[in-house]
């Protein structure tokens, strides 16, 4: 089965948005075993789409296009398509309710009605997320056509729930997919150390890097999901194995997502005072639904006298060795902690840049400290990831706090072992 | 003059690398006024490279190459277009020169060498960040053929340094684009009122819609920047006028952006109490490089005992109306003034979701309040957007917020009306 992705719009020709779609569509048609030999973009112009079009059909099995089906008059892919693949647009009356029911309480425009017109006897794929539906259908001569939607947090979830099951219904195989997820160790690094797993056909392991995380995706395509969950199994614990306790998790999304459950589930609550990240912790935790029962209060203390007047860090400590310092990030900890009755308190204090470094203290160096109510443990970020940019900065240092308060709660070890927290990253 | 763009790389079609080369170097055509026409992906595969080689060359003026330059055995790029080009490649000695002392001290492999061997008669581009060169040249039958490496660490200085200059002797032009921000209105909405703008050729106008806000670029090409300049400018005019201060800013990155430059210029400080957003307003606000000139303090209270501990909301106010009310709002905003003695506070109180909403008080009620010492303002989000889930309603709070406070900055008025503040995102 071979597949191409066509990209529609303008704004990636003029270089204004980089092209993530391609990627993510791409990494599924891997996933599911499906060969993906082009991936081309064009303009919203119709005849230059409907060459592209016919090129894409006459080569290959599979056709996913990516935008195009917004309100606006230059959103033509639909249009387009349904042309070439001599398929007429009609109502789709659950898709209409759908965007009416969004816009409830709001001025909805004329146009917003035309994405409810899709190709006759298609497979609907809903949009959560925003109002375009996408779909699924196939042409006169049997090939595949899917219609995603250009926003990523529209397509992403399009695409895991609609697309995939629609194209695995139709390559007749139950694809499982599990994530192995891992703090601490660079993408590059990890590659070597599993470059025997990676090679295999099914399950198929591949790496990926991502905010300064990174993380294993282990596929493995079956009759039934039983089937493929028990191929990927041996290769999840090899990977147990070779990388230990750097993975904080299988299947699970995040370091917060982690966190917020383990403090919940054994009615621990943290607390956290921020300097560099600035609120980025406390913002990271509280998007986990559910959240509140795991966190009370944060404290964003950006300036020295708010630190001493909220968190009752002493005048001296920060005259003496400076706000970005380990005592300065450990008296953040233990003042948040019996401010806030939490059991747990983080405190972060750095230099996220462009400005403020010095020799001594560089941009990039932070200094974490998570205090218990007994004990205090402190972290050092060291200043050698400058060009990596304030806000990369500031979320590894977050990722950092979380990576401490997880070693912490299941009894790892490691909450001060600062070497390898930038190391391959 | 019409471009085209041809990615290589099988690690691009299996998704594993975000393709950004074709970004940057959309970016830059643009700049010079080429039209860039077709973007494509093709992997590390010959005859699909000749194949799609010349497509490009029969329907493009200039084509341009990103990847496959490196020196490992499924590098063929440079092969395959020599081969298609009716080119030979030749030993281009400055380059192995560069290569060499790259490698001093350290040992090179027989295969670096062939990363100096360059199509004949090309303009070479040498690599400041890595050993492969790129190169220029003009085919038989005069179309424009170059070569970038794939790393944009490589791509990215050798574009702007070499490729750029070698394109400009080729195109007369100059572009020029306007970006119109605006927050409060929906693109499909915006669409609407400036569909004539929208289908103008040269200065184009178009909308995109991002985290609940949406702008509109507007690009002229002309012979000089002036020129291309004076294009865009009754279009820019055109659109103030229809949008008002609806638009917060052109040419501006975002809404923090704004307030923080606007507060620190006046020399003010802006403080925020969080519930819902859970310290995003204050990550916002810190991302922004020199922010530490204008915040000092953010408190997340997102348990009401820490409101009442840390911002004296009345555990009255709190019986009687509720955590997420207009009154719980105020009294945040006053607090967090009174505590941080900040000229303006902010307090955020809502019902993020997924769980906790209620028929008097549903998901995506928020209330906002902005506090200057002397007044209380408050701005309601009615509880509409649930759908939209629990990231987007937490950002479009946390944009809410700063656009109080812009209006407040620029005396705007509107402070309060919430009726449109959720219409048509």
């Amino acid at each position: 089965m071979y597949a191409e992705i066509i990209s529609v719009g303008t704004e990636l020709l003029l270089g204004h948005t980089i092209n993530s779609d391609a990627a993510y569509v791409a990494r599924e048609l891997s996933a599911l075993g499906i060969n993906l030999l082009y991936s081309c973009t064009v303009g919203d112009n119709p005849e230059r789409l409907e060459a592209a079009l016919q090129t894409a059909l006459d080569r290959s099995d599979i056709v996913i296009t990516t935008g195009g089906l917004g309100p606006t008059g230059d959103d033509l892919t639909k249009e387009t398509i349904a042309k070439t693949a001599g398929k007429k647009l009609v109502l789709h009356q659950e898709s209409l309710d759908r965007i009416v029911e969004y816009f409830k309480g709001r001025v909805m425009g004329e146009s917003q009605k035309k994405q409810a017109m899709l190709p006759e006897g298609c497979t609907v794929f809903p949009n959560g997320c925003g109002t375009a539906p996408g779909c699924g259908f196939q042409t006169a001569n049997g090939k595949t056509m899917i219609m995603l939607p250009g926003p990523p947090s529209e397509l992403i979830p399009m695409l895991k729930n609609y697309a995939v099951p629609f194209l695995a219904k139709e390559s007749g195989a139950v694809i499982v997919s599990r994530i192995v997820r891992v703090f601490g160790l660079g993408e590059g690094y990890v590659a070597e150390q599993i470059t025997d797993l990676t090679e295999g056909t099914n399950p198929t392991a591949a790496t990926y890097a991502k905010d300064g995380e990174m993380f294993v995706r282990v596929t493995a395509r079956a009759k039934d999901e039983a089937a493929a969950s028990a191929l990927c199994e041996p290769v999840v614990d090899e990977l147990q194995r070779r990388l230990g306790d750097f993975i904080y998790g299988i299947d699970v999304e995040s370091l917060e997502e982690l966190v917020v459950k383990e403090l919940t589930r054994r009615g621990l609550h943290l607390a956290c005072a921020e300097s560099c990240t600035g609120g980025l912790l406390a913002s990271r935790i509280t998007d986990i639904p559910g959240s509140s029962a795991a966190f009370q209060m944060g404290a964003v203390t950006y300036a020295n006298e708010i630190k001493t007047l909220l968190l009752d860090v002493p005048e001296e400590t920060l005259r003496q060795y400076g706000a970005v310092s380990e005592q300065t990030a450990r008296a953040m900890a233990e003042g948040i902690v019996r401010k806030s009755g939490s059991e747990l308190g983080i405190g972060i204090t750095g230099i996220a840049g462009p400005g403020g470094g010095t020799p001594e203290k560089p941009v990039g160096l932070v200094y974490l400290a998570l205090c218990d109510g007994k004990q205090t443990w402190v972290r050092k970020m060291p200043g050698n990831n400058a060009k990596k940019g304030r806000r990369y900065l500031r979320w590894l240092a977050a990722s950092n706090a979380l990576d401490m308060v997880r070693r912490y709660l299941f009894d790892l070890g490691g909450l001060e072992e600062a070497a390898y927290t930038a190391k391959n990253i």
